[in-house]
C-alpha cells in the first residue's frame, strides 16, 4: 500500500443532526418511502431501482431465503442451543456455512455466463470442457428437485412474462440444453442458474450474485432462531447427527 | 432431554417437486406475489403482514440497515480485505459485532416496555432504580446524534400520522420524560426505542427487536463488502487502528 | 468516552527487526526456549508460568480439548463441507457453539467458587438458594458421565498429588457434598468444576476460566476439519439431523 | 452422496466411564503425561510426535500466535466491545480474519515446495512463470520486516543445528535465490515459508500448514482479548478505523 492512500467510502456518513446514505437524507427523504428491497438496492449500487428491479429483487430473494432444515439452519440452530443469549452467534456460524457449495453457485453462474457473452463461445463446447477436465457445470444438478426444480422454472416463466429476458436468461437456457447433450440425460437447472442471469439482464454489478443469496439466506436463518427459541430442537439435531458416526480406531 | 423427544419444526419442507413455506407453496404461490419484507414476516411470524405491519417492518429496516462507517462495518471490511474470497466470512465477522452494545439494546427495550406495562408500574420509578443501581436506561442516550436521533424521531412521527402509535410508544415517550425528570437534562432517545414500541404495538413476538436489526444490518454489510471489492479500503483502516494503540512494557 | 482516552497495550508490538512479546525479544528469547503452552501463559498473563502453572494449563487443556462428536464439531464439520476452502470459516463456526451451556460452565464455576471464598458463606446455603430459585448448581451434571466423569477426578487427584489443592478445590468438594444433599442423590461434578478450582488455586486470572476451554476446543476442532477433509461426513451428519426432524404446518 | 454412505471417525468417542481419544484413554493415560502440544499433535495426526516433531511443533506454533496489533486482533476486539459477553464470538471474528494474506501463505508454500519437488522443477523456472503470469511467490515480501524477518531465519537457524533441515528446507533458500535473481534484488523471506518447509521435512500432513498457524494465532487472539476485558481499547480502535475514511457522495 502506498504511503500516500486514501480510504475512501461513498455509502454513508452520520452527522448529529442527520444520516446521509448514498447521497439521500435517510429521517427526511428514505425512511418511510423506500422498501427494504428498494433500500437494499441503493445501499448496493448507488441507484434506487426501476420498477423491474425491484419486482425480482424481491422474487429472488423470496426464491433462496428458504429450503427446509438446511445445514446452515441446523449449525444455527445447534449454536443457539449452546449459547441462548447469542442471536448474532447463530446467524453468524449460519452464514459461514453459506459457502460455495451450498449457496455460493450463483456467483459461479454469473461468471460462467459472463464469461460466455464476452468469449462468444458456443455453450456446448464450453460444456465439453469442463466435463472433460473432470468438473461440473455451475447451475447444474440437485440432490432433492427432480426433474426440475420449481424456483429456477418459476423465475424464467416471471422473467419472459415480465420482458426482462434477455440475452444472460437465453444463454443459462443454451447452457441446459448442451448439458443435456454432453450427459446423454437432462439435468435439473437449479435456482442459481436463472438468479445470475436474470440478475445480469437486470444489469446488477457481478458481486449481487453472491449478496443477494446471503441477505436472503439470513432472513431464514433468523426465522430458525426464532423457533428455536420458543421450540428448542437444536440438541436433538445434534444428537441424531452424533449418532450416526461409527467410532473406528 | 427425555427419551421420546421430538425435533418438529413448522417453517418449510422441500419435496422433490416443491417447497412448502408455512403451509404454503412457494414457487406457486409465494414468488412473485410478495415482497421480501413480507415474505421475511411470514417466515418469522407464520403469518402474511397486514398493510401497517409490512409499512413498518419494512420502515424500521431501512431505519437501521446502515449507520456510516461503524465498527461492524470496519471489522467486516478488513475480515475481506484478508481473505478476499470469503463474502460469508466478511458478512459473518460483522454480524459478531452486532452485539448488545452496538446494536441489541431494541431487544433490551422491548423488555423494558413489556415489563412496564405488566407490572403497572410508573416509568419514573423504574427509571430510579436503575438509576439508582448504577445502570443505565435502555435506549436513551447516543454518541453522536444529540439533542435528537432524527430516526427515532421519524419513526414516532409515522406512527402517530397511521394511527398505529399504542400503549408502547406512549410508554416509550413517558421514559423519555422519566429519564429528562431524573437526569436533570434531556438525554438523546435512540432509534432503538421505537423500534422496540411500535413493533410491539404492531404485535410482532419479542423475538423481532433482535431480528429485525439483524437483518437490517446484514444489507449495510453487504453494500460495504461490495465497496470493499471494487476500492479496498480494508488494511488502511486496519493500519490506522494500529497506529493509534500504544504499546507500554 | 473522553477525548483524551488512549489506546494502550502491553502484549506485543512488530519492528522492523524484530518482535516484542511481553517486553522479550520474540526470535531472540522465547522461540526454541518455552513450549506453546508456555508461551500461552505468557501471552495471557504477562510472566512465565511456574512450573507447577504449566503442569497443569497443559494438564487443563489436554482435559477438554476433545470430547467425541460434540454439537461444535458437527456445526464445524458442516461448514467445511459447504465451504472446503475455508478452514478459518469452519473454526469459527465451531467455536461459536462453544458458548455458555456446552462449554462455558468453567467461567461460571470459577464465579461461584470466587464468590463462596469472599463472602465466606456456607456450599450447603448458596446451593440451597439456587435449588429454590428454580436453578443449577455450575458444574454438576452430565449426559454422558455417571456417576462420575472420570475427567474431573483425574484432574483432582493430581491436584492433591502435586500439593495444588487449596482452598477452592476444597470448596469444590464442599459444593459436591451440598449437591449430594441438596438433590437426595450424588450429581456428577463435571470437567468444568476441578478446571476453575485448579486454575484460581494456581493464581489465574478469572478469565483464564474461559480462554483454556476455547484455546483447548480449538485443537480438537483442527483435528476434526483435517479428518473432514480427507474423509468427508458433513454432509452426511446434515442429513441424519434433518432427516430427524419432523414438518408441521 | 451414495445411500450406503457410513459416517466414520476416529478421533475420538466418550463413554459413560472414559473418554477414547486416538485409541488411548483420555484420563487414564493423556491426561497428565502429554504436553498440550503433543496432544495436538495425537488429535491431527493419530500419533504421538517424536521428540523432534515436538520440539518444532512448539516453536512454530510460538512463531506465529502473535505478531502486534494484527488486524484479526483489531477485528476481535472491536466485537469483544460490541459485546462484552461473547468472548467465542470475539475469538471467531479474529479467526475469520485469518484468511490466506494475512495468515493463509502457510498453506501455499506448502503446496509450492511440494509441488516442485513432485515435478523436479528448477525453482527459477517456477518463479519466473509466476512473475510472468503477473503473480506474487507465495513466503515472500513482508510489510514490516526489512530486510529479514527474524522468526524466519531463527526457524533455519535450529532447523540446521538440529539436523531437521531436509529436501523442503533446501527448497526454500534456492527460492529465496531464485526470487532474489528474478526480482533483481532480495526479497524478505516471511515466516511462512520454513513454517511450512519445516512441516514437511518432519512428515506433517499438508493440512498442518494451516492448523497450526490457525490454533497459534488463537492464543494471541485470548491475550488481547484477556487485555481488553481489563483495559478496553476496541471502540478507540473502531474510532480512529472511521476518523480515516473519507466520505465522498
Amino acid at each position: 500500500m502506498d504511503e500516500g492512500a486514501r480510504a475512501v467510502s461513498s455509502i454513508s456518513r452520520a452527522y448529529a443532526d442527520r444520516v446521509e446514505v448514498r447521497g439521500r437524507d435517510l429521517s427526511g427523504d428514505l425512511m418511510g418511502r423506500l422498501s427494504f428491497t428498494e433500500y437494499f438496492h441503493l445501499l448496493l449500487t448507488g441507484e434506487e431501482p426501476t420498477e423491474d428491479q425491484r419486482y425480482f429483487l424481491d422474487l429472488l430473494l423470496v426464491a433462496i431465503a428458504e429450503h427446509g432444515m438446511m445445514p446452515t439452519n441446523v449449525a444455527a440452530r445447534m449454536t443457539l442451543a449452546a449459547d441462548p443469549e447469542s442471536l448474532q452467534g447463530a446467524v453468524a456460524a449460519g452464514i459461514l456455512g453459506a459457502g460455495p457449495v451450498v449457496l455460493g453457485t450463483s456467483e459461479e453462474c454469473a461468471r460462467l455466463l459472463a464469461d460466455a457473452r464476452a468469449s462468444g463461445r458456443a455453450p456446448l463446447e464450453i460444456v465439453r470442457e469442463l466435463h472433460a477436465a473432470g468438473g461440473k457445470v455451475p447451475g447444474f444438478g440437485h440432490p432433492v428437485h427432480k426433474p426440475v426444480d420449481p424456483r429456477a422454472e418459476r423465475i424464467l416463466e416471471l422473467a419472459d412474462e415480465r420482458g426482462v429476458s434477455g440475452p444472460h436468461v437465453e444463454l443459462a437456457r443454451a447452457f441446459r440444453d448442451a448439458v443435456a447433450e454432453e450427459w446423454g440425460r437432462p439435468l435439473t437447472m437449479n435456482v442459481s442458474m436463472p438468479i445470475a442471469a436474470v440478475l445480469l439482464d437486470l444489469g446488477f454489478p457481478a458481486t449481487a450474485a453472491k449478496a443477494v443469496p446471503i441477505l436472503a439466506r439470513t432472513a431464514g436463518l433468523l426465522a430458525h432462531l426464532a423457533e428455536e427459541r420458543e421450540r428448542p430442537v437444536g440438541f436433538l439435531l445434534a444428537k441424531a447427527a452424533e449418532e450416526a458416526v461409527e467410532y473406528e480406531r
